[in-house]
């Protein structure tokens, strides 16, 4: 923590900031300058609110300098996480796709989508059970029948399965059947969820808030691994911006930014980054190019009609376009896919 | 649900458009125009995402023409709710103040709070025992004895209380002990701790979430009042923009907006909105001369050892200051506070 | 400038830091610390750009401790700077509320708002000649014969004029009929023009562009003082966030920002700030409430049929309605209006 | 427009809408549902502001169903434009590269540059002589000095050159000595530039603003090309979010939806885009994959030390591992570069 006193801040301002630094746990140098005093505090991590000192009297400004995460940084793992599930590597050189409807709708629909994301080549299935919607008119998910469609599917032909806990209540039906536990956007700062996450030895696949900030993901992830579960990716799917063309704006750099900070694998979502069927193969390309080790789309045997998010929704022929096209970018980085 | 065909749309696109508005329970009114063939569907409760439509071949733009929200519309109580707790009334012409520490940290730290409180004139005290906390290395809470603190705390003071339930199994602790159940900016898309708040019978105050849209806002609302209580009370406080200097924006405009588009109370929230204590004072009098029903601000007996959020938190000194400066402002806009 | 060196960074990656520092005119302190080493840079104005530093090898971070702005700041005239023309104090205890059209359109609309302004106690008539407009088959303004109407009418009714200048080239025509030039938020970093408005001895009213912040705002203002010209005024006017329900998002936390960092005496422009009619005048309760020295606000006989900006135009009764409803805000914090 | 009316709307206030699109040169269709009455109004270019119908009584809402630009659409010329200067094309299937120090500096800076530009096979070298800087004491530009050095290393190297026009009055000078104009973000919306630059016979490139939609910068270019000069390139580098890790956050997906949108070419600038040496060379992978023209990026023989941007600048080194990663990319998506 660096804490910048005002020009003309007296003693006993700097000595009342040295002592609550101390009490705090922190080991403090103070350098006098010319026109400010700045007080350097060592800790062990750094979690403290620079705003809560910027609020004291004599007080300048305060800076963080060091990562207020330590289990997500890249110190911690320099060589990077592979996340093992079965023959299945996250994080290594083969750019992983995981691909599904929104929703599992009913048995037809769900089988003929595994077919067809298997025969791609991909090897996770992803679909919703339980759904989080903006209005409580619409269609919330078929709960846990809807996973043992989606499990006998996958086994069917020989995916894994990635599926969305809203709630630590319903984690005990969500280890049951699916490999992955999907944290949405709206839950990642749903702290309770992220602890009880932690407490498991499942992989999650943790995807970054609308709002979120790159620090605010690393954080979130730092409270599933502080629980002992290491096996956390984390996802670039779009963030909340001023242009309304696109549902979100997806934000590409995030993706290179997050590969240089943690050792976590990172995976694109181009379905919820843009939310427009059109966008998805160019972003899924640009996601390949930007280093993602992963990608998350939709795709839906008839996605005019699907029950949810059809608009961000590739048909069978759209999903298998996009396949050879990032198989083609994967090689130009020095990737399979 | 109005869609516009793009110029030169063919009859089986235009028919397919009409066919889904049909399934879906729209009465479609077709109009032929010079460039454009624009269909118009009425329905009972307009849902739909306008994406969805937007996705299909041949369609130019979609827009949705009836709020998706009923129960938290300004129709559907013209002339406004007030929530009555006791002897308090909320959404009346009387600016009610809640006011409080951040978090419950001990006996002492709430006994004083709650004096300071009840002496300025202000009817709810506020007090957080589980807090939602993007560290996880950070102050968690008391828990449930903090809330016990906090009872006799505001009994004794004859207070209010309002508390926060981050998860849906907090619910029978906080009813316990709390008048009035806050659900933080952080929660107001975890829609199943919205539905079972809603089975409750107990007031509800929804704060908007930090990138939440004002619809978005209502829809949560609408949440909450299908299950049944319609007790709830909106409150601003803040959304993330580019802007660094505060810690979020304070979007004032909401307040009248809000007023306009739904019944419920409004409530502004100076602390958070803005993250520094030496603007809640002018933007307290900002909420109450935009047309608030209500504050929510921080107090604590000394702010700068406060375990969390001391940043914006008011000393008592500077809340008397308040108390005195918004009974002007009400005075000013015809109410009392 | 403070520079945190990264742990592990070498001598030489230190050295070349402070040498680059030295090279630049600051006078450097080092300062070892336990993990990381920190160097204190002081200089006269500390206008560098910190990412310069953070790309140099071994820089952790960097961060700027002067402000770089000096003219503009509140430390270069505690005692605040009062904008006088004529008998019109614009920062001093009465509110100034500057009203007119968007743009002037014909001589019978300016007489008939300049008569509107005057009797309702406004001094300054606000309205436009040349106007920026994003499309350019929109109605571009009536150019110099508008500003000698404005100029006509002001007169007749004892007003001052507030005009737009789009271009440094129209500079001259401008200070012919106009006692203000108003630098509009697209021109806020049109650095030539704000260059030229400084050599200026007539008052600036500048406006926050629409993704400006705080201090890019008081960097402009900056510019313009560095001239000589000291008279400016600045001008929140409604920033770009994700909400649509209106135009802008008013900032009005900028108000007492602003006035706390710098000086200069600060307007509220509630048309701007929201684009809607009917938050004009809950908005421009907040302004006066936060703090602001000042209104603009744009009125028209009939604002349905005005050329440009009819949506976020005051019908006369409405005006006169904000008038006394403003009056009452300003006596509650102490002011007139 | 569609003009949507209220439930309970009058006729009266039905016929005052009717009257007014008449007025303004639309022929209007009335649609009476069960709940609203809608009102599509044809004409030729829509360029009336929604809000202004919204503001009218009775109204619920507005919407535009023609887009306000006619020859920035892809409509005006389906098969896309392809911008010549001399053997170089922008637009077709090869991906072209303007390279270069963000200002020109000196003879020798800029005739190293060129080398290492031209080397490297791209085909423009990019270099400020005229600076926009956020403070009024940074280095502002060499002016025609820096023009003449850059000229002369530009033909010594086979180069065409592109430097930045900040204000009309630099016309005459800076197309003495440039072959491609540009207008940079912050002038976007610099009405006069535009209509003037829009006089010539000249290419332009016209960099987004940062806080722009994709609808703002086709009306840009609408404002150039509206004066006869077709030949403008688009050009993507960064919005401003509330993410701060990177300067900007580019927003990629707006290259795939300008090229559908439009017609003309769309150029990706990673330097301004994530402000970020190390984010650069993903960003320009991610550029091409995601269906961009060309790349405008910024190289330096010794960014350490450049006089403006460094941050942002590619060492020589970094330049040539760009453009290899660049041809790979190209090659991916079936182009050259």
């Amino acid at each position: 923590m660096l804490v910048v006193m005002q020009q003309g801040a007296t003693d006993e301002q700097t000595q009342a900031v040295i002592d609550r630094l101390v009490s705090l746990g922190f080991t403090v140098h103070r350098s006098t300058g010319v026109m400010h005093t700045v007080l350097g505090g060592v800790g062990p991590v750094d979690e403290m609110d620079p705003a809560d000192f910027e609020a004291m009297d004599g007080v300048k400004e305060c800076h963080r300098i060091v990562s207020p995460y330590k289990l997500a940084s890249r110190h911690f793992r320099p060589q990077g996480t592979i996340v093992k599930i079965g023959k299945v590597e996250i994080g290594g050189p083969h750019v992983v796709t995981m691909a599904g409807p929104c929703s599992v709708e009913n048995r037809d629909q769900i089988e003929k989508v595994a077919e067809i994301v298997a025969q791609q080549g991909a090897q996770i299935m992803r679909g919703g059970a339980f759904k989080p919607r903006s209005s409580p008119y619409s269609f919330q998910g078929m709960g846990e029948e809807g996973l043992k469609l989606m499990r006998a599917a996958a086994d069917r032909n020989g995916l894994l399965v990635v599926s969305e806990v809203m709630d630590h209540t319903q984690i005990p039906v969500l280890i049951e059947y699916s490999d992955i536990l999907q944290v949405g956007a709206r839950n990642m700062q749903n702290f309770n969820l992220l602890r009880e996450v932690g407490k498991l030895r499942k992989p999650v696949l943790l995807k970054r808030g609308i709002s979120a900030t790159i620090e605010e993901l690393l954080l979130a992830a730092e409270y599933i691994m502080s629980g002992g579960n290491y096996d956390v990716m984390l996802c670039e799917r779009g963030i909340r911006t001023f242009e309304t063309y696109t549902r979100n704006t997806m934000d590409v750099a995030a993706i290179p930014v997050i590969k240089k900070l943690s050792h976590l694998p990172m995976i694109g979502d181009p379905s919820h980054g843009t939310g427009r069927r059109d966008l998805i193969l160019p972003m899924a390309r640009a996601s390949v190019a930007a280093g993602a080790d992963g990608l998350l789309v939709e795709v839906h045997p008839d996605p005019d009609h699907a029950m949810s998010d059809g608009a961000q929704t590739l048909t069978p022929g759209q999903f298998t376009e996009m396949m050879q096209q990032v198989r083609a970018i994967a090689a130009a980085v020095g990737r399979t896919a």
